[in-house]
């Protein structure tokens, strides 16, 4: 198995197959040196390889683990040498862009290509952060092409249950509308709520009195700003219509306000709660964004 | 001493009195005849008035601590049987409307009212949630009037002092401004976010796929519907003028995804998440919100 990248994500999943038994030797590459050492030294991978062309000579699997911005990159180099057994996976946060582009670096070769996102992540990232239990009872989502092959879909089915997710299937637009809504534009909210604040001339004072409800809503102001840069251009079309219907909403509530309409903001203040709890109630949260 | 509504915020102010040796005889005064026996059983307060005009005859000090819809009421019932000498405090989440209810209802006696805001405050409500050490390191904010007594506002402060808060003055307007934008706004965007997705057709699905970061942002929307809108209502100026600011800040962020400008998103991410992480680590949280 070779993984393209050995983060939080790509390490978690080898620390995964390996105690389940599903792997026999995992081969590492990235782009630091440092951190590959550091996952030979855990024995999240088995070996470090020079380069992507070098290590998927002999691949049966390889999963992209790499931010969504470099996969295009990734791709080109990985198309010539892939063996025709392997399967490919990856692990983008956003679904369309990366099949659009398996399509034009993998062409002949998409029914080995099963595009895949795992809900987990964290604050931590890196080698050293990868752990074996990431994945268990977190949502893993498929999202496989017409052209993909039943074979190979149930390939990485397989692997992560071994690794010990619950997998679901959608199609990359179903996909990308989704995490636009309950993840891409909430990380953008809360980007733009503490960049509206920090502008204002007395920062410091309006900062001095932000209490708990402010740090819970702004914690995921604190995620990888590049990474979110990758995400919020990869999936721009679902975020900007998620948007957009988030600005008609606030405009409602800007005309409850302008009112005084006491009835109609109980009435939403309501419903919003209401909501919250049955979904905190049925389903324990699906992992941590990303 | 008279505490009005005898909740979190009323009862644990009276229960971090007593332990400070700054108080002999609580007087507790409620709607609910089953929470001021459970304060009484709990020694939180130590006698039940029948109403707020035979508990006021004889007090020095008395606490509103009822929702800021009913501070009116409960004012208007006080104002004529206030002893001369007694100083009156609240503990209202805005301050501009409660100053405006104080100048109707005590004129004349404006000298004995010093308007507060202790930051402070959580999930659970009632007597029995109410605990010595709530205000230990919180932030209370005064905002007296230029019609307020020194002596009075000297009382307010060392029996606040006594409870373990941090003591600030601001004026009533940047009271208002400042909670507009640090907890007002933000459970506003709340509410609204998880109303626009239980809206949406195929809710459960979206629902499904929301994962800790979705949780932690709309924490603030499991809070009371009716607080909510009593805030909304009475801060709605400043709320409006906020609002208006944020829904800036989003069409400058519908421009750069629209231009999909990376840079000028890397740059906007990269400052709010700079500024995030300057507040966490400059001062630690001033309290739970509201």
């Amino acid at each position: 198995m070779v993984i393209v990248g050995v983060g939080l994500i790509g390490g978690s999943f080898a620390l995964a197959l390996k105690q389940a038994g599903g792997v026999r030797h995992v081969v590492g590459v990235g782009r630091s040196e440092q951190n590959l050492q550091q996952a030979l030294q855990r024995g999240v991978i088995d070996e470090i390889a020079s380069d992507l062309p070098t290590a998927a000579g002999d691949a049966d699997l390889v999963l992209l683990a790499v931010p969504v911005g470099q996969m295009g990159g990734v791709m080109q180099q990985l198309a010539p040498v892939l063996p025709a057994h392997a399967v490919v996976t990856d692990a983008g946060s956003t679904k369309q862009d990366v099949v659009a582009l398996a399509r034009t670096h993998f062409a002949g070769r998409l029914a080995s290509f099963v595009p895949a996102h795992p809900i987990a992540g964290a604050e931590k990232s890196g080698a050293t952060a990868a752990k074996p239990d990431l994945y268990v009872g977190r949502k893993l989502v498929l999202t496989p092409l017409a052209d993909t092959s039943t074979q190979a879909v149930q390939r990485v089915r397989a692997v992560w249950q071994a690794c010990g997710a619950q997998i679901c299937e959608m199609s990359p637009e179903q996909h990308d509308a989704v995490f636009a809504a309950v993840s891409h534009l909430p990380h953008l909210l809360a980007f733009a709520l503490v960049e509206e604040i920090a502008g204002k001339p007395s920062a410091d004072q309006f900062f001095r009195f932000a209490a708990s409800g402010f740090r819970d809503f702004t914690r995921i102001a604190s995620s990888s700003p590049e990474m979110w840069r990758d995400i919020s251009l990869a999936n721009r079309h679902a975020i900007l219509q998620e948007l957009a219907d988030y600005q008609c909403q606030l405009e409602r509530l800007q005309g409850f306000l302008q009112q005084a309409d006491g009835d109609a903001l109980l009435s939403l203040y309501s419903r919003a709660r209401q909501a919250r709890e049955d979904w905190i109630h049925a389903c324990r949260p699906a992992g941590t964004d990303s």
